[in-house]
């Protein structure tokens, strides 16, 4: 729908709206890095990680999926020091179910509160979704609390956790309201218009946008988790595509004298299609969602996958284990033997099925469990387990 | 701040931020309906109000100061057909107290709500005037919640009035928070940049205001008045500068489905040094304030008016006395000696201070008696004394 300066003379378009690559073997990271002014994960930094955490580290971070950071580095060395942060990511609700590639900040998320023992605040977007989709508020609401559910059933802790979709947080907390007026500003148009590549079309609730998924980056849009503390900084675990939103926040924190966001970014999970783009909930036939039966996975993943005839790069499967396949030996063996042409594209996509199947099922059996109530209590403005 | 596109070639610029004739006599008003198209209140237009008061018409529009509008007809049609309506007009605070070119629009709604007997909704607009000018958002509400003090004080009936400032009323009602998203839905960038001359240096804030302006135009805003109601259309007594706002306003009405509001329009009060620009806030000499005393009244009308050498037309206390002297005879009396050479300007200056003091004088006294409590009450989301 628009087309960011950052792309101009580029092949990759990447945008919060558009992830589009004019490779069989997808974006170009590497680049996007030296792009958006981020920075690439090295061995040292997953290193340090590693140090931190007792030598747990996650698989999505040891592949370097989750591969850019912005000041990461400053998160850790608060953990070093005892000072506290907390964590912060989301989802723009624009299907009922989630697919895999929701997933994967998701997953990460729980990991690093697991490890770090943070309070967790999930935004759920649903008036962006209101702003760009055909949608009513009211669906787009009913898609937040649906999209709430799944992610409740990803096993997040209650008291550390706290949900919330944006038209109700601002009505429930002035808060809230309070920083989004403030980024609003400090923010000119053409300021947006240059982060975003907006050409005027925009409605005016896109154009203000930025700055509601800017706010809760700054930890006074929580008094009821952080007190009077403004000056605890996030960490943003996201995919590649949000990071613009978060280089406009960036931008602005130190004009509203609070302190920058850090970020983890994470790449994309391939559309089963291709990785010419990323799995997306608009065309059912290129994601696995999370209300798939067996028998759907199975023949998405049969009939839609990508083969790569030997080139894990660009075979779908392939790179779908990378993500959810935990086993790295099983991985590295698989990658061996389907790149010499001793393993078939239907075994490495039989090992898919079965571990997507098991995630996806699983995954069902917990979501039957996640009433209105827990919604409810997880949507509750509340205080978290954490001193501040 | 803004030139609008409606300006380009004029001589006269009128827009919500900025008032300036290039003419001793003010704004060329005949020019303004032309250029706004809007319509001009004519004798029969008034005849008809005069009908409907039995006989009485205020003054302001006796004199056509009140002298355009917008569909004023379709509200009239509705009282003689007992369908309701409803009054919504507004200020945006940005001094603690009113100067006299504030009262107009509320003396004016006042008297139509009392021939009408109809709801009022005033919005004091403290997130404008924080986006706007070197204000914190704390300063600004305080602003808001003193200009109540002084709009309470003109003598509304709390039965029948509702004030509220935005950000209190966005996190208290969440029905007035989505007509402002169903607004920003339909408007782009590109249509408020032609509505109010944007050039892109604009905030966030200011880009996206003029959705928050629209909402009280739509019965929706506030289901605790008009229960599910959402075709009660307002009818907006306001000054020709705020005109631009709804006619966006108008503009998106039917890609709602909801009604338009209609408009009544009146001239500026001119600053006490002449009729080039209009009474303003931010210069304490050009305005006389509610909280001025007799000696600062005095001395700024003879001191600082314009003297208009018997030029009734530029003669700024002659003007004055158009606004606030109710004596229609007496008015005429003084307006021919004075153009005849007959009446030196400090007879005038003399019966615009008797006026002015006594107006302010009795506003002060009325003022003491507002408390927080009553500007509490008055503020509070609540059913007024109709059914709908």
């Amino acid at each position: 729908m628009t087309k960011s300066d950052n792309n101009v003379g580029e092949d990759d378009i990447v945008t919060p709206w558009t992830v589009e690559s004019k490779s069989d073997a997808g974006i170009d990271y590497d680049k996007l890095i030296v792009r958006f002014g981020c920075s690439a994960i090295d061995d040292q930094l997953i290193n340090r990680v590693a140090t931190l955490t007792k030598g747990s580290v996650h698989h999505l971070l040891e592949r370097q999926i989750f591969f850019s950071h912005r000041e990461l580095n400053q998160i850790l060395d608060r953990y070093e020091k005892g000072l506290p942060f907390y964590l912060y990511t989301g989802r723009g609700p624009s299907s009922e179910a989630l697919h895999l590639g929701h997933l994967i900040p998701f997953i990460f998320t729980k990991w690093l509160q697991e490890m770090f023992d943070v309070p967790l605040v999930i935004q759920l977007t649903e008036d962006e979704k209101f702003y760009w989709k055909n949608l009513s508020l009211d669906e787009a609401q009913k898609l937040a609390i649906s999209n709430a559910k799944d992610i409740i059933a990803l096993g997040f802790d209650i008291s550390k956790t706290f949900i919330f979709y944006d038209t109700k947080f601002m009505s429930e907390c002035p808060a809230f309201l309070d920083n989004i007026e403030e980024i609003d500003k400090k923010i000119s148009y053409n300021q947006v218009k240059g982060i975003f590549g907006f050409d005027g079309n925009q409605n005016l609730g896109q154009t203000q946008f930025p700055a509601v998924q800017a706010a809760p980056s700054f930890s006074s849009s929580f008094p009821f988790i952080f007190g009077k503390k403004k000056d605890i900084p996030c960490l943003i675990p996201c995919a590649i595509d949000q990071d613009p939103y978060f280089r406009m926040t960036r931008d602005v924190a130190p004009r509203l004298k609070l302190p920058k966001p850090s970020l983890i970014h994470s790449k994309f999970l391939p559309a089963l299609k291709g990785a010419v783009t990323k799995a997306s909930a608009s065309d059912s036939s290129t994601a696995i969602f999370l209300s798939d039966t067996p028998e759907q996975i199975a023949q998405k993943i049969n009939l839609n996958s990508l083969d790569g005839g030997g080139d894990c790069e660009k075979d779908v499967s392939f790179q779908y284990l990378r993500f959810f396949m935990e086993d790295g030996k099983r991985l590295e063996e698989i990658r061996e033997k389907y790149s010499n042409g001793s393993l078939p594209v239907d075994t490495i996509r039989a090992e898919l099925i079965k571990i997507v199947t098991k995630i996806v099922i699983d995954h069902q059996t917990r979501l039957k469990e996640i009433t209105d109530d827990i919604v409810h209590e997880f949507m509750k403005p509340r205080k978290l387990k954490f001193q501040f």
